[in-house]
């Protein structure tokens, strides 16, 4: 979403999970960690965080900036981000991760096995309802995540707040500001194509 | 160290986690996560990311650059600053919390109770031994952590190698290019007198 709202042509190579490509010799001399995305840059860097990736692009590609523009701004879309990423997406993927036949010992990415423990799966639900409760308390307060614009913070929670669907939570549901802002940033995406209309 | 490194003058407020202040009523007020540190900005916001609290006080004092100049070195200090926190911070934090009497049902920050899991101390271990192996890897071919440049990486590797040694974890035993770097940077953070001579 962060290369379509900035229009940038970079080319793209698909890295099958589902056939354990990220674990292909050739896929971990890019990155040792086995996770996707990887960006590598013209000079040969490889970023393998999102973040990361995403600060590059919009140090490119200034507009529209998609990390903020004053100082308070880019603070809270990292400050916001970050609560995404570590609150969130660890909690379902947690709960995913532990539960999923398709998981059996991938409990974390990369190349060593973690048996699934049952214990986490209901644990991990229960912090991913927590967390989208906080999200709805802002999202009461604010228009967007990280303020009064559109930026990475609420891409980043876009993406699991569907993400929790694998794990059958709705977040939507009981949460009125969530569900408001939730149809407003799909209609957006659904211009890229990443969504069904 | 941030503040330190940049010559700004904040005033702090000291919230006793062993006491469980931060999960007294007037600091929820401030963080409903219960977690610190916070950064109250001058326009009332507060800030409780770490990486959030450090991009704002980089913007507000430029020099000297401890989130990277480029467009490549900025991407590389959050790209770092990520693996730092998503996976040494959080192996270490999950086989301290699991194990140590003091962490009793406080499994995560904030003021829900979560009981201890003994089988998650090992697998705490385990991860955090293959984050300084990754660590180590990176540190053979780079200076710093993000480059050229001592930045903000670096501040969060140093208070995680040494955080690690209360999970009786000592890593830079057996990584040359990890101890030389840490003897290097821990002599600048003497500097400021949050270590021991």
């Amino acid at each position: 979403m962060i290369i379509a709202e900035k229009g940038i042509d970079i080319p793209k190579v698909t890295v099958n999970l589902f056939r354990m490509e990220q674990l292909s010799p050739e896929f971990l001399a890019i990155n040792p960690q086995g996770t996707v995305p990887v960006l590598e840059t013209d000079d040969g860097t490889y970023l393998t965080e999102t973040v990361a990736i995403c600060r590059y692009l919009e140090e490119l590609q200034p507009e529209p900036p998609l990390m903020g523009s004053s100082a308070i701004e880019k603070a809270l879309v990292l400050n916001w981000n970050n609560i995404v990423e570590q609150s969130g997406m660890i909690s379902i993927a947690e709960t995913l991760r532990n539960w999923s036949p398709g998981f059996r010992n991938r409990v974390f990415p990369g190349s060593t096995d973690y048996p699934q423990m049952p214990e986490l799966i209901d644990r991990g639900r229960k912090r991913t309802e927590q967390f989208f409760d906080q999200i709805e308390t802002r999202l009461q307060q604010s228009t967007y995540l990280a303020g009064n614009n559109f930026s990475l913070a609420d891409i980043s929670l876009l993406a699991i707040t569907d993400f929790a669907s694998w794990v059958e939570i709705k977040p939507t549901e009981t949460r009125p500001a969530l569900s408001l802002w939730h149809e407003a940033v799909s209609a957006g995406s659904r211009r890229y194509g990443f969504m069904p209309e």
